[in-house]
């Protein structure tokens, strides 16, 4: 396993929990083992684990919670991606052939709950019934958030309150959680607990900022899929939000048509495209996660300098830095 | 809403359960009151949360804990017809049109996940860790059964050992948990909560028997669904396990073809049926779910005389007297 350079410092324990995670996915299901593992092992930084690690140290939760729980924080997303590449129809994943594809909707759902399941049952042993709540919430969260975006697929007159609706269940709720039940192995202070909470939540905003503008600026061979995407699929994002104020009549318009249509054109999409990048929409929104990432930082100073808070600032620091 | 009969004794209770149950379905998301409510209202017996109810009562559980409990056992059950339609491809579920055919795919699996996470969170809240432990454990062995009968579709050399192991997967966990998670609310007797646990383990044998042998003997206007659908989709049950060590080598020829084929003909199914039947495989099954039911029943001669015993005996009896 390649370590994510700021998770350096908790190297031994991320190598604890893979071999955790090996052994949890023990069962005589064989598509459990090929779908579950074909994603687990498709690579990520796992950002979701280290997270959790992190903030455990920090407020010295015990390993022998700590590992268990950081490791389904993974499984938790694991099952989220295998349910959300059926909704989006996604062919590709991480560059490689999404498991939905490889292994068809039905293995893809089951194997999902499965990963649900197995997350739920590891924290009900060793995360106690305050994680559970949490952990539970966030997979409210993240199911809404992604019907939340699949009711205003097309709907070009949302707004950013909306737009921040959907990204804290999609995205910032489980990283904060994550942080959150770190914290909460250690019996942390209620003031403590909070920060670190928000210090996930705000890292979440900027994640999917950042991922938001990229699909505006990038490539398909640097993000392994093609740009434009969440123009194709309808969901306006932040880039689009940020400039709409400033757009003609005539540029809303075309915008509003695009948007509606089920199979726009390539031309279409990066007119679009070409539009929002012109007013600076892409700047706008790198700039926000900017600002995110530093909200994010200050919240840590509370806590005694530590190589700990020193990886969580890394990994704030890595998501407005990232330049795939 | 229309009580099961078995469940007059436990009529207010259940009233209760559904007026807990919509206030949780309140979501400011359109989709999740669309789709759960769709299925939850599409009628159905209530049996999981009257069964949770009943064995409650039956060692004294608080209600304000078991009412909760209750309720969300429907929801584990809804989630898991919401997933399974998919892996299904299913058009009708109780004989009108299954969620997933009325709002996709894709709707489907995130107000599935959304209620198994509302199911874990109120577990969570009012069911203690020992309930949420049993309750996780039965998410996977629901997926683990529908993904192990997946792995096994059209493969005629499976064991009684495999079907029992699929169907307590599939069909008895669930209901065995509902009487396990309604006893342990009222700290019960290490005896009292396995026989419990076991009653609910029997009539579930009993109920998927039962309905295995609908599917050889039954007409599509009874079920909602054409006969022969399991001969269809490849997946071997009791009634053709019961007698195949009676089959001819050229029967045992013919019905491997037909489970191997993608589209078996209306015919071809139709001679498999007959085959089955002409051996008495559906008296058999009904024979074994019969068993299966005395059992259950005689575990819960230990506890004293109640309305409420009597009213689970009933719904055992129910289970081989259906006549749909």
């Amino acid at each position: 396993m390649k370590i994510f350079k700021p998770f350096e410092v908790i190297k031994e324990e991320l190598f604890k929990s893979e071999e955790f995670s090996r052994e949890l996915l023990s069962t005589k299901v064989s598509l459990v083992l090929k779908a579950g593992g074909y994603i687990l092992d498709s690579g990520g930084k796992r950002i979701r684990p280290g997270l959790t690690i992190l903030s455990g140290k920090l407020v010295g939760a015990p390993l022998e919670r700590l590992i268990p729980v950081a490791t389904v924080m993974e499984y938790m997303h694991t099952a989220t991606l295998l349910h959300d590449d059926i909704v989006d129809g996604a062919k590709l994943r991480r560059g490689k052939p999404s498991a939905n594809d490889v292994f068809g909707n039905d293995v893809a759902v089951l194997v999902g709950d499965y990963m649900f399941a197995k997350a739920i049952y590891v924290l009900a042993v060793y995360g106690g019934e305050e994680v559970l709540k949490v952990a539970a919430k966030t997979v409210q969260d993240m199911s809404e958030g992604e019907l939340l975006q699949l009711e205003n697929v097309g709907n070009t007159d949302v707004d950013e309150d909306y737009y921040f609706d959907v990204i804290y269940r999609k995205t910032a709720s489980l990283l904060s959680t994550c942080c959150e039940c770190g914290a909460l192995l250690g019996n942390p202070s209620d003031e403590k607990r909070e920060s670190l909470r928000k210090f996930g939540e705000f890292i979440g905003y900027a994640f999917q900022l950042v991922d938001d503008a990229f699909d505006y600026v990038s490539h398909s061979e640097r993000i392994g899929k093609p740009a434009g995407n969440d123009i194709r699929e309808g969901k306006v994002t932040y880039p689009l939000l940020s400039v709409w104020s400033e757009l003609s009549d005539k540029e809303r318009e075309f915008i509003r048509k695009v948007f509606s249509e089920v199979e726009p054109s390539r031309e279409e999409i990066d007119r679009v495209r070409k539009i929002v990048l012109s007013k600076g929409g892409d700047r706008k929104t790198f700039q926000l996660a900017r600002e995110y990432v530093e909200r994010a930082k200050e919240l840590l100073k509370q806590f005694p300098e530590s190589e700990y808070r020193g990886a969580l600032c890394e990994v704030a620091d890595f998501i407005v830095e990232r330049t795939y």
